[in-house]
């Protein structure tokens, strides 16, 4: 059985580019027992992808350079020599970026594609929603008539945030990167105030503006000097849940920035850094709250969608530029 | 009645100096009902009172320019006209900085000088034993095995945070700036190690070699490059507990550090601000525990005292010089 995959033909210094893969042609061994056959439907691109890309100690081992790269795919059985799936099944795992690949039937996840279209598992009921779920109520704990700041709003992520943040009866305040992006987290998203940080000269003045009452929660997944305006707007008692860093993550050398843990002292602030694995054992709790809040239309959810395989470099190195509105997928 | 006061003369620029500080003779008014006359023993000086000093929005009001400078401090009673007390009682209370000071009864403290030494109620068993006992084991949550690293190890908080860390049976690493202080740590507060900042030129490697497990609890007094340098070192799910930040109080306008924000994040890290005074309801329990400590041997404790109530604003300024080993007091 032949196939196409792509590995990481090098590790970037800096922002990833489309050098740093390459495509390969490859033939797949036959199936052993307890194997499934996989044909890739949906391939997701995350930001931590990123970390994997670079051989720094971290929560997931780094990809290996001439090895492929490996992500969160929805798939469909091809074959199937296990007899927990068979084929027709769509099924839910982390797989290499490859046409064709073969899995361990017990690593994967069955889905249930009644329930929500297949790509949803890859963003509002999967990782990046179950993120927000346990980002947001676990640790940033918002009260209502508390005002949220979500930065990265538009993306996979911010997109779910922002709209449990209004759930629990709070004031909601996005950061993104254009025009479009805020026009539509306004209107369909039910945010209240979003800044455009690239237009925005001031963002100081501008969170104080969008934030009349200070900043009980932020949910951060961009970091950098988005994160610096924000914190000099806490509150007492405020949270910070830390989720991503995107715009740090490119960096050849950890770059400065003002000291802020005076504001986190005197304003006794938290701060707290969290992966989603860590709540592994909930997860059947927040799908099941997320498909709830889905089907009485109280979530929206958005896609950004390339199609075809050749297309995931392009897909993930635009995370990193914004291309993206709400979770970004590759069709296969 | 005649007293001597020391009020704030001028708001200081960076470090505070002598001349922030005016002596002023006063004539006290008569007593009302509900009120003491008091003869302070013991005055405390502390960082905190750094940012009073400053006009800045913060968890305590600022000191009023041209009124008296005020904190913690140990009092006998020389005149009563509250049912409350009785002259000669020792009491505790934030009083003005004067030879003789006006306070209503029911804002002060009726203090035990059986139990222990009464200064001991400005240390070990008041705000900075409490610090140190709320900050550590409700924050920081240490385990046995568990590394525990503590900056201003030295100080009046570090002290009782390095033996706390002990009871709970932990490997407690310090950081102090003197090796008159690295070697009382050693041999009186069973510091397992301690690095002398001010003449070590690589905090990183020096860190490394003393947390070999790296660190799972940093209870930061100083912030800065020490703290820059203990959060490289943090291990999965560290927790830093935000005391003080006194390299940094004196800064005109705040400094730049490395953004270590992306650690936090891939380390699943907690960084918590928090004041003794959010433990107010508690503060029965941590006074109960840390006397049983201190009268069982295991708890030891450490006093600088000058004597003289015109050394106030000496021993403050020797508190960002690092002058004093453990609580620095007045005798007055």
């Amino acid at each position: 059985m032949e196939a196409t995959q792509i590995v990481l033909a090098s590790r970037p210094k800096g922002t990833p580019t489309k050098d740093n893969f390459r495509f390969e042609n490859i033939a797949l061994p036959a199936l052993k027992e307890g194997e499934v056959l996989l044909e890739p439907v949906y391939a997701s691109v995350d930001p931590y992808m990123r970390g994997r890309m670079s051989d720094a100690k971290s929560y997931v081992p780094p990809f290996q350079v001439n090895a492929p790269m490996e992500g969160g795919a929805v798939a469909k059985v091809l074959e199937s020599k296990s007899e927990l799936l068979r084929a027709g099944d769509m099924v839910l795992g982390a797989l290499p970026w490859a046409t064709k690949s073969i899995a361990s039937a017990e690593k994967l996840q069955k889905i249930d594609a009644s329930l929500a279209p297949s790509s949803y598992y890859l963003g509002i009921l999967g990782m990046p929603g179950l993120t927000a779920y346990f980002g947001l109520l676990d640790i940033g704990k918002p009260k209502a008539g508390e005002t949220v700041v979500v930065s990265g709003a538009a993306g996979a992520v911010g997109l779910v945030v922002g709209q449990l943040a209004k759930i629990q009866g709070c004031r909601v305040v996005g950061l993104a990167g254009s025009e479009e992006k805020v026009a539509l987290l306004k209107a369909e998203f039910g945010y209240d105030e979003v800044i455009n940080y690239k237009t925005t000269k001031d963002l100081d003045t501008a969170l104080k503006a969008a934030c009349p009452s200070g900043v009980d929660v932020y949910f951060d997944n961009v970091g950098g000097e988005i994160t610096d305006a924000v914190i000099r707007n806490i509150n007492f008692h405020a949270r910070i849940v830390l989720c991503g860093q995107i715009a740090l993550y490119n960096e050849t050398a950890p770059s400065s920035g003002p000291r802020f843990l005076p504001m986190i002292l005197t304003r006794s602030a938290l701060i707290q850094g969290f992966i989603v694995s860590n709540y592994s054992e909930r997860f059947p709790e927040g799908i099941q709250q997320l498909v709830k809040w889905v089907k009485e239309g109280k979530l929206h959810y958005q896609e950004t969608i390339l199609e075809g395989f050749d297309r995931l470099p392009e897909a993930f190195l635009g995370l990193f530029s914004g291309e993206n509105k709400g979770k970004m997928l590759v069709k296969i």
